[in-house]
Protein backbone atom coordinates (compact mmCIF):
# COMPACT_ATOMS: atom_id res chain seq x y z
CA UNK A 1 0.00 0.00 0.00
CA UNK A 2 3.37 2.30 0.66
CA UNK A 3 4.80 1.57 -2.31
CA UNK A 4 3.55 4.54 -5.41
CA UNK A 5 3.53 3.16 -8.89
CA UNK A 6 3.40 5.95 -11.66
CA UNK A 7 1.56 4.95 -14.64
CA UNK A 8 2.48 6.95 -17.13
CA UNK A 9 0.36 5.70 -19.96
CA UNK A 10 -3.24 7.29 -18.35
CA UNK A 11 -1.21 9.95 -15.68
CA UNK A 12 -2.56 7.95 -12.84
CA UNK A 13 -0.59 8.12 -9.37
CA UNK A 14 -1.53 5.27 -7.55
CA UNK A 15 -1.04 3.52 -4.12
CA UNK A 16 -2.62 -0.06 -4.63
CA UNK A 17 -2.22 -3.58 -2.32
CA UNK A 18 -2.97 -6.64 -4.24
CA UNK A 19 -4.22 -8.65 -1.87
CA UNK A 20 -7.95 -8.19 -2.51
CA UNK A 21 -9.31 -11.12 -1.44
CA UNK A 22 -12.27 -12.12 1.05
CA UNK A 23 -13.14 -8.87 1.84
CA UNK A 24 -17.00 -8.08 2.63
CA UNK A 25 -17.31 -5.62 -0.44
CA UNK A 26 -15.34 -2.91 -1.64
CA UNK A 27 -16.32 0.97 -1.59
CA UNK A 28 -15.09 3.11 -4.34
CA UNK A 29 -15.01 6.84 -2.83
CA UNK A 30 -13.95 9.86 -5.90
CA UNK A 31 -13.55 13.12 -6.08
CA UNK A 32 -13.92 14.37 -9.86
CA UNK A 33 -12.55 17.29 -10.93
CA UNK A 34 -11.33 18.00 -14.76
CA UNK A 35 -7.63 17.90 -13.65
CA UNK A 36 -7.37 16.01 -10.33
CA UNK A 37 -9.69 13.19 -9.85
CA UNK A 38 -8.64 11.64 -6.84
CA UNK A 39 -10.33 7.99 -6.12
CA UNK A 40 -9.99 5.45 -3.03
CA UNK A 41 -10.88 2.12 -2.42
CA UNK A 42 -11.88 0.63 1.41
CA UNK A 43 -12.45 -2.66 1.49
CA UNK A 44 -14.01 -4.11 4.77
CA UNK A 45 -12.74 -7.28 6.45
CA UNK A 46 -14.35 -8.65 9.51
CA UNK A 47 -14.27 -5.71 11.59
CA UNK A 48 -10.93 -3.92 9.86
CA UNK A 49 -10.87 -1.42 6.77
CA UNK A 50 -8.43 -1.94 4.60
CA UNK A 51 -7.21 0.61 1.51
CA UNK A 52 -6.99 -1.09 -1.81
CA UNK A 53 -5.97 1.11 -3.84
CA UNK A 54 -5.64 5.22 -3.82
CA UNK A 55 -4.35 8.07 -6.39
CA UNK A 56 -5.51 10.66 -8.62
CA UNK A 57 -6.78 10.73 -12.36
CA UNK A 58 -3.90 13.87 -12.97
CA UNK A 59 -4.56 15.26 -16.55
CA UNK A 60 -1.61 17.98 -16.97
CA UNK A 61 -2.91 22.00 -18.46
CA UNK A 62 -1.77 20.62 -21.84
CA UNK A 63 -4.23 18.61 -22.33
CA UNK A 64 -7.69 19.19 -24.02
CA UNK A 65 -11.29 18.47 -21.70
CA UNK A 66 -12.22 15.74 -23.46
CA UNK A 67 -8.81 13.85 -22.94
CA UNK A 68 -9.17 14.48 -19.64
CA UNK A 69 -12.69 13.16 -19.20
CA UNK A 70 -11.41 10.19 -21.25
CA UNK A 71 -8.36 9.49 -18.73
CA UNK A 72 -11.04 10.04 -15.60
CA UNK A 73 -13.32 7.34 -17.43
CA UNK A 74 -10.65 5.01 -18.30
CA UNK A 75 -8.63 4.88 -15.00
CA UNK A 76 -12.17 3.87 -13.66
CA UNK A 77 -12.78 1.73 -15.33
CA UNK A 78 -9.49 -0.30 -14.93
CA UNK A 79 -10.45 0.33 -11.25
CA UNK A 80 -13.38 -1.39 -11.30
CA UNK A 81 -11.74 -4.64 -13.40
CA UNK A 82 -8.97 -4.64 -11.14
CA UNK A 83 -10.70 -4.39 -7.41
CA UNK A 84 -14.73 -4.89 -8.32
CA UNK A 85 -16.34 -2.49 -5.97
CA UNK A 86 -19.97 -2.85 -5.19
CA UNK A 87 -20.82 0.51 -3.61
CA UNK A 88 -19.37 4.17 -4.83
CA UNK A 89 -19.80 7.43 -2.82
CA UNK A 90 -19.52 10.55 -4.58
CA UNK A 91 -20.13 14.27 -2.73
CA UNK A 92 -23.54 15.58 -2.95
CA UNK A 93 -24.72 18.94 -2.05
CA UNK A 94 -21.18 20.71 -3.17
CA UNK A 95 -20.67 24.31 -4.66
CA UNK A 96 -19.50 25.91 -7.24
CA UNK A 97 -18.62 29.79 -8.02
CA UNK A 98 -20.37 30.23 -11.05
CA UNK A 99 -22.52 27.85 -13.87
CA UNK A 100 -19.50 27.76 -16.22
CA UNK A 101 -17.23 26.07 -13.00
CA UNK A 102 -20.40 23.86 -12.64
CA UNK A 103 -20.59 22.73 -15.92
CA UNK A 104 -16.76 21.58 -15.91
CA UNK A 105 -17.57 20.22 -13.03
CA UNK A 106 -20.26 17.91 -13.96
CA UNK A 107 -18.41 16.89 -17.31
CA UNK A 108 -15.86 15.33 -14.79
CA UNK A 109 -18.44 13.98 -12.38
CA UNK A 110 -20.52 12.57 -15.36
CA UNK A 111 -17.45 10.75 -16.83
CA UNK A 112 -17.01 9.04 -13.63
CA UNK A 113 -20.70 8.36 -12.65
CA UNK A 114 -21.27 6.96 -15.99
CA UNK A 115 -18.54 4.19 -15.41
CA UNK A 116 -19.23 3.60 -12.30
CA UNK A 117 -23.32 3.24 -13.49
CA UNK A 118 -22.60 1.48 -16.70
CA UNK A 119 -20.54 -1.51 -14.49
CA UNK A 120 -24.08 -1.76 -12.29
CA UNK A 121 -22.49 -0.25 -8.91
CA UNK A 122 -25.06 1.09 -6.23
CA UNK A 123 -23.39 5.05 -6.19
CA UNK A 124 -24.28 7.30 -3.60
CA UNK A 125 -23.91 11.03 -2.31
CA UNK A 126 -22.98 12.42 1.02
CA UNK A 127 -22.77 15.88 1.88
CA UNK A 128 -19.15 17.20 2.58
CA UNK A 129 -20.53 18.34 6.26
CA UNK A 130 -21.04 14.69 6.68
CA UNK A 131 -18.16 13.38 5.69
CA UNK A 132 -15.90 15.79 8.04
CA UNK A 133 -18.35 14.74 10.63
CA UNK A 134 -18.21 11.14 10.43
CA UNK A 135 -14.03 11.36 9.85
CA UNK A 136 -13.14 13.95 12.60
CA UNK A 137 -16.09 14.39 14.34
CA UNK A 138 -16.29 18.20 13.52
CA UNK A 139 -18.41 19.34 10.52
CA UNK A 140 -16.68 22.74 9.95
CA UNK A 141 -13.11 20.44 9.80
CA UNK A 142 -10.49 21.90 7.73
CA UNK A 143 -8.93 19.62 4.81
CA UNK A 144 -5.36 18.78 6.39
CA UNK A 145 -7.52 17.96 9.25
CA UNK A 146 -9.27 15.28 7.38
CA UNK A 147 -6.81 14.18 5.63
CA UNK A 148 -4.68 13.42 9.41
CA UNK A 149 -7.43 11.85 10.40
CA UNK A 150 -7.83 9.08 7.19
CA UNK A 151 -4.40 8.47 7.11
CA UNK A 152 -4.81 7.65 11.09
CA UNK A 153 -7.88 5.66 10.67
CA UNK A 154 -6.88 4.07 7.77
CA UNK A 155 -3.41 3.39 8.68
CA UNK A 156 -1.31 5.27 5.98
CA UNK A 157 1.98 6.13 6.55
CA UNK A 158 2.41 8.59 3.43
CA UNK A 159 0.91 12.00 3.50
CA UNK A 160 -1.93 12.26 0.98
CA UNK A 161 -2.97 15.01 -2.23
CA UNK A 162 -6.22 16.08 -1.24
CA UNK A 163 -8.12 15.07 -3.64
CA UNK A 164 -6.75 11.50 -2.29
CA UNK A 165 -7.88 12.30 1.27
CA UNK A 166 -11.58 13.52 0.36
CA UNK A 167 -11.90 10.62 -2.38
CA UNK A 168 -10.99 7.77 1.11
CA UNK A 169 -12.90 10.21 3.50
CA UNK A 170 -15.86 9.49 0.85
CA UNK A 171 -15.35 5.89 1.42
CA UNK A 172 -14.53 5.48 5.31
CA UNK A 173 -17.69 7.46 6.15
CA UNK A 174 -19.61 4.84 3.76
CA UNK A 175 -18.50 2.31 5.83
CA UNK A 176 -18.46 4.13 9.10
CA UNK A 177 -22.48 4.97 8.81
CA UNK A 178 -23.17 1.64 6.69
CA UNK A 179 -24.30 0.05 10.10
CA UNK A 180 -26.10 2.89 10.61
CA UNK A 181 -28.97 3.43 8.00
CA UNK A 182 -31.27 5.27 10.13
CA UNK A 183 -28.56 8.58 9.88
CA UNK A 184 -29.72 8.97 6.75
CA UNK A 185 -26.36 10.22 5.99
CA UNK A 186 -25.91 8.77 2.01
CA UNK A 187 -28.82 9.10 -0.64
CA UNK A 188 -28.57 6.92 -3.63
CA UNK A 189 -28.39 8.54 -6.81
CA UNK B 1 -34.50 5.83 -42.83
CA UNK B 2 -38.18 6.64 -42.68
CA UNK B 3 -39.16 3.81 -40.47
CA UNK B 4 -38.40 4.09 -36.38
CA UNK B 5 -37.42 1.64 -34.59
CA UNK B 6 -38.29 1.16 -30.82
CA UNK B 7 -35.39 -0.64 -28.66
CA UNK B 8 -37.07 -0.87 -25.49
CA UNK B 9 -33.84 -2.56 -24.09
CA UNK B 10 -32.33 1.26 -24.11
CA UNK B 11 -35.24 3.30 -24.53
CA UNK B 12 -34.04 4.90 -27.41
CA UNK B 13 -36.07 5.83 -30.37
CA UNK B 14 -33.87 5.71 -33.41
CA UNK B 15 -34.43 6.13 -37.50
CA UNK B 16 -31.71 4.55 -39.44
CA UNK B 17 -30.34 3.55 -42.53
CA UNK B 18 -28.27 0.35 -43.06
CA UNK B 19 -26.65 1.60 -45.94
CA UNK B 20 -23.30 3.45 -44.53
CA UNK B 21 -21.02 2.20 -46.75
CA UNK B 22 -18.49 4.43 -48.80
CA UNK B 23 -19.30 7.49 -47.24
CA UNK B 24 -16.54 10.28 -46.55
CA UNK B 25 -16.46 10.39 -43.19
CA UNK B 26 -19.26 10.21 -40.88
CA UNK B 27 -20.30 13.02 -38.25
CA UNK B 28 -22.22 12.66 -35.14
CA UNK B 29 -23.99 15.46 -33.70
CA UNK B 30 -25.13 15.10 -29.66
CA UNK B 31 -27.64 17.11 -27.68
CA UNK B 32 -27.29 15.74 -24.07
CA UNK B 33 -29.37 16.07 -21.61
CA UNK B 34 -30.39 13.99 -18.64
CA UNK B 35 -33.85 12.88 -19.92
CA UNK B 36 -33.52 13.34 -23.50
CA UNK B 37 -30.19 12.99 -25.16
CA UNK B 38 -30.77 14.22 -29.20
CA UNK B 39 -28.23 12.09 -31.77
CA UNK B 40 -28.31 12.41 -35.36
CA UNK B 41 -25.03 10.71 -37.55
CA UNK B 42 -24.75 12.27 -40.89
CA UNK B 43 -22.09 11.04 -43.57
CA UNK B 44 -21.32 12.78 -47.41
CA UNK B 45 -21.02 10.85 -49.98
CA UNK B 46 -19.34 13.01 -52.64
CA UNK B 47 -21.81 16.00 -52.65
CA UNK B 48 -24.52 14.60 -50.74
CA UNK B 49 -25.10 14.56 -47.48
CA UNK B 50 -26.87 11.76 -45.67
CA UNK B 51 -28.87 10.23 -42.12
CA UNK B 52 -27.37 7.26 -41.06
CA UNK B 53 -29.05 7.28 -37.69
CA UNK B 54 -31.00 9.95 -35.27
CA UNK B 55 -33.03 9.49 -32.30
CA UNK B 56 -33.53 10.10 -28.02
CA UNK B 57 -32.10 8.55 -25.71
CA UNK B 58 -35.16 8.94 -23.59
CA UNK B 59 -34.65 8.32 -20.04
CA UNK B 60 -37.94 8.01 -18.30
CA UNK B 61 -38.88 10.30 -14.56
CA UNK B 62 -38.97 6.66 -12.83
CA UNK B 63 -35.12 6.55 -13.89
CA UNK B 64 -32.37 7.82 -11.26
CA UNK B 65 -29.79 9.85 -12.41
CA UNK B 66 -27.18 7.55 -12.83
CA UNK B 67 -29.33 5.32 -14.86
CA UNK B 68 -29.90 7.33 -17.32
CA UNK B 69 -26.29 8.47 -17.39
CA UNK B 70 -25.41 5.15 -18.04
CA UNK B 71 -28.42 4.93 -20.83
CA UNK B 72 -26.43 7.90 -22.82
CA UNK B 73 -23.12 5.89 -22.42
CA UNK B 74 -24.54 2.62 -23.48
CA UNK B 75 -26.19 4.13 -26.37
CA UNK B 76 -23.90 6.01 -27.63
CA UNK B 77 -21.03 3.18 -27.55
CA UNK B 78 -23.84 1.40 -29.49
CA UNK B 79 -23.87 3.99 -32.20
CA UNK B 80 -20.01 4.34 -32.52
CA UNK B 81 -19.51 0.92 -33.40
CA UNK B 82 -22.26 0.62 -35.63
CA UNK B 83 -21.60 3.48 -37.52
CA UNK B 84 -17.62 4.59 -36.89
CA UNK B 85 -17.92 8.51 -36.51
CA UNK B 86 -14.87 10.66 -37.03
CA UNK B 87 -16.33 13.85 -35.65
CA UNK B 88 -18.44 14.82 -32.96
CA UNK B 89 -20.56 18.24 -32.86
CA UNK B 90 -21.78 19.48 -29.36
CA UNK B 91 -23.31 22.93 -28.53
CA UNK B 92 -20.86 25.39 -26.79
CA UNK B 93 -21.82 28.65 -24.68
CA UNK B 94 -25.18 27.39 -24.38
CA UNK B 95 -27.11 28.27 -20.99
CA UNK B 96 -27.78 27.28 -17.91
CA UNK B 97 -30.72 28.70 -15.87
CA UNK B 98 -28.41 28.13 -12.31
CA UNK B 99 -25.56 25.93 -10.49
CA UNK B 100 -27.98 23.63 -10.27
CA UNK B 101 -29.26 22.91 -14.02
CA UNK B 102 -25.28 23.73 -15.13
CA UNK B 103 -24.33 20.40 -13.07
CA UNK B 104 -26.80 18.29 -14.03
CA UNK B 105 -26.37 19.12 -17.69
CA UNK B 106 -22.64 19.05 -17.11
CA UNK B 107 -23.58 14.95 -16.44
CA UNK B 108 -25.36 14.39 -19.47
CA UNK B 109 -22.15 16.14 -21.14
CA UNK B 110 -19.27 14.51 -19.68
CA UNK B 111 -21.78 10.82 -19.70
CA UNK B 112 -21.38 11.21 -23.90
CA UNK B 113 -18.58 13.14 -23.97
CA UNK B 114 -16.36 10.79 -22.05
CA UNK B 115 -17.45 7.92 -24.72
CA UNK B 116 -16.74 9.85 -27.75
CA UNK B 117 -13.15 11.14 -26.48
CA UNK B 118 -12.19 7.41 -25.59
CA UNK B 119 -13.30 6.28 -28.77
CA UNK B 120 -10.09 8.68 -30.01
CA UNK B 121 -13.42 11.02 -32.29
CA UNK B 122 -12.32 14.15 -32.76
CA UNK B 123 -14.90 16.45 -31.02
CA UNK B 124 -15.99 19.99 -31.44
CA UNK B 125 -18.10 22.94 -29.87
CA UNK B 126 -20.23 25.61 -32.17
CA UNK B 127 -22.24 28.06 -30.52
CA UNK B 128 -26.02 27.87 -31.08
CA UNK B 129 -26.68 30.67 -33.05
CA UNK B 130 -24.05 29.60 -35.59
CA UNK B 131 -25.55 26.39 -36.14
CA UNK B 132 -29.52 28.64 -36.50
CA UNK B 133 -27.35 30.83 -39.05
CA UNK B 134 -25.82 27.93 -40.60
CA UNK B 135 -29.13 25.71 -41.08
CA UNK B 136 -31.81 28.48 -41.64
CA UNK B 137 -29.82 31.91 -42.62
CA UNK B 138 -30.93 33.72 -39.54
CA UNK B 139 -29.12 33.03 -35.72
CA UNK B 140 -32.11 34.05 -34.12
CA UNK B 141 -34.19 31.29 -35.49
CA UNK B 142 -36.63 29.35 -33.53
CA UNK B 143 -36.33 25.63 -32.94
CA UNK B 144 -39.64 24.91 -35.51
CA UNK B 145 -37.99 26.62 -38.22
CA UNK B 146 -34.53 24.96 -37.05
CA UNK B 147 -36.40 21.49 -37.47
CA UNK B 148 -37.93 22.39 -40.58
CA UNK B 149 -35.02 23.44 -42.35
CA UNK B 150 -33.10 19.83 -40.91
CA UNK B 151 -35.38 18.34 -42.54
CA UNK B 152 -35.57 20.09 -45.94
CA UNK B 153 -31.93 19.80 -46.23
CA UNK B 154 -31.59 15.93 -45.25
CA UNK B 155 -34.65 15.10 -46.81
CA UNK B 156 -36.73 13.73 -43.87
CA UNK B 157 -39.75 13.03 -44.38
CA UNK B 158 -41.10 12.37 -40.61
CA UNK B 159 -41.40 15.00 -38.51
CA UNK B 160 -38.43 15.16 -35.53
CA UNK B 161 -38.13 15.86 -31.88
CA UNK B 162 -36.53 19.01 -31.17
CA UNK B 163 -33.33 17.41 -29.09
CA UNK B 164 -32.81 15.37 -32.59
CA UNK B 165 -33.45 18.15 -34.81
CA UNK B 166 -30.87 20.00 -32.85
CA UNK B 167 -28.25 17.03 -32.86
CA UNK B 168 -28.63 16.23 -37.05
CA UNK B 169 -28.51 20.56 -37.11
CA UNK B 170 -24.80 20.15 -35.58
CA UNK B 171 -23.55 17.46 -37.65
CA UNK B 172 -25.63 19.27 -40.60
CA UNK B 173 -23.18 22.57 -39.48
CA UNK B 174 -20.14 21.06 -39.42
CA UNK B 175 -20.52 19.45 -42.80
CA UNK B 176 -21.52 23.05 -44.09
CA UNK B 177 -18.83 24.91 -42.71
CA UNK B 178 -16.27 22.20 -43.39
CA UNK B 179 -14.97 23.49 -46.50
CA UNK B 180 -14.45 27.00 -45.25
CA UNK B 181 -12.51 26.51 -41.44
CA UNK B 182 -11.62 30.16 -41.69
CA UNK B 183 -14.92 30.83 -40.95
CA UNK B 184 -13.85 29.84 -37.28
CA UNK B 185 -17.05 28.34 -36.45
CA UNK B 186 -16.50 25.47 -34.74
CA UNK B 187 -13.78 24.92 -31.49
CA UNK B 188 -12.19 21.71 -30.74
CA UNK B 189 -12.02 20.91 -27.22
Amino acid sequence: MEARLRQPASQTETGSDPTTTRSEGVVIGVDPSLRGTGYGLVARRGSDLHVLAYGTVRCPRTWSRTECLAAISRTLRQLVETHHPTVAVFEGLFHARNVRTALIMGEARGAALSVLAEAGIEIYEIAPRRVKLAVTGHGGADKPAVARMVRRLLNLNQTLRSDEADALALALTHWQTHARPWTGTSKRI
